[in-house]
């Protein structure tokens, strides 16, 4: 750990505690000290996330962390990752570009409530690990929806605050992030990505075939267990 | 009340309780079937604003009702009206031009909150009782930060959603928004808009100070009662 008499700038990042926000938590740390969120919105996976968000956060040392509520996401519907009555393994309608674990306008939320906090904190960073290619089409992880939010962002705070959102896996494959993760040391092994709420990874569904094409295609063993 | 075999289409409506609102959704329900939002974020009159809330939604016979949480707002601190260190009543720094009870990047929570819960129920329209003129100059109630908003949904939401926010109080002075509601009826009485939260209003905030000039510019007499 380098020591330094000038403290590093604050930086809010989003981190869910799958392997993308760990990958984008660990590059914002090169340079910042980290504000870590997390947001629980009834998602079946909450308890799990939160578990990992702890062990990640405690693994940076990171100066504050912030674990917020969404519960009217559940209230509202329309998402496999919130509704118990969907499947989320098998969530892709036939037919449809966008799957059915799509949660309605869900970035801009979690956006919103880590720029409110960077406005506070006088963070002028929020980092988030969207990935536009090799996602699942949620038309939130695109980078012109990430240049829309910073154009709304400039207009919507203090004229003298300057924040900007930030996406370093934006243009990434799975394969890239986690040879990103590796070369930085990220702590994959905390990592939770899988839409099951289960002690091991179910290996079956959407974000665990995408989580485990990246290792396969980046050559490095995922160090968490899978069932079965 | 028109009867139709057509029912109107359904339109969120953002409704604190206060007058803004309220006329906002006698706006609203000229055309539409009404889903009213409210949001609790800990600022101090939250109990206050869910009874004017639910008394107003009994007024319009809403379809709908959400009343959502935001608590990490109180967390995150920063604005006058959900820390209960400060003053809400006199809440204007000298040489601000933006007042303490701003809360950082508030509305961008609370208009993602409608667009989700919109997208879900197939809403085309969501209306908020923004005021660019005579508000208290927060960022985030200027045309500008609107039209940067509805480039993010037009972004950020499904292909098939055509959602957009409209404000239709936005150019119009208090006075004027008095003289509208009163025209359609808007039930004035149940409204609440003080910072404080007693059962009768204070007459000395930022809002109500705005509120009583509005009703005094429009020779309508304001319904509620003010403390001596």
């Amino acid at each position: 750990m380098t020591v330094s008499a000038f403290p590093k700038p604050v930086a809010v990042v989003l981190l869910s505690g799958g392997m993308d926000s760990c990958v984008t938590a660990a590059i914002a740390a090169r340079d910042h000290d980290l504000a870590l969120l997390h947001l629980s919105y009834g998602q079946r996976t909450e308890a799990r996330e939160r578990r990992a968000f702890e062990a990640i956060a405690l693994h940076f040392r990171a100066t504050r962390t912030l674990q917020a509520r969404l519960d009217h996401l559940r209230a509202i519907g329309g998402s496999a990752l919130t509704d118990p009555s969907r499947d989320a393994v098998q969530a892709r309608r036939p037919g449809s570009a966008i799957p059915d674990t799509y949660v309605p306008f869900r970035n801009t939320q979690f956006l919103a409530v880590a720029v409110s906090w960077a406005e506070v904190l006088g963070a002028r960073r929020v980092f988030i690990g969207a990935v536009e290619e090799d996602s699942s089409g949620y038309p939130d992880c695109r980078r012109e929806y990430y240049d829309a939010f910073n154009r709304l962002v400039r207009a919507g705070t203090r004229p003298e605050t300057d924040i900007a959102v930030v996406t370093p896996l934006i243009r990434m494959s799975k394969a890239e992030i986690v040879r990103e993760g590796a070369r930085l040391g990220a702590p994959f092994h905390l990592t939770w990505s899988c839409y099951t709420d289960e002690e091991t990874a179910c290996g079956r569904c959407e974000s665990c075939l995408l989580r485990l094409k990246g290792f396969r295609g980046a050559g490095v063993p995922d160090p968490i267990p899978y069932r079965g």
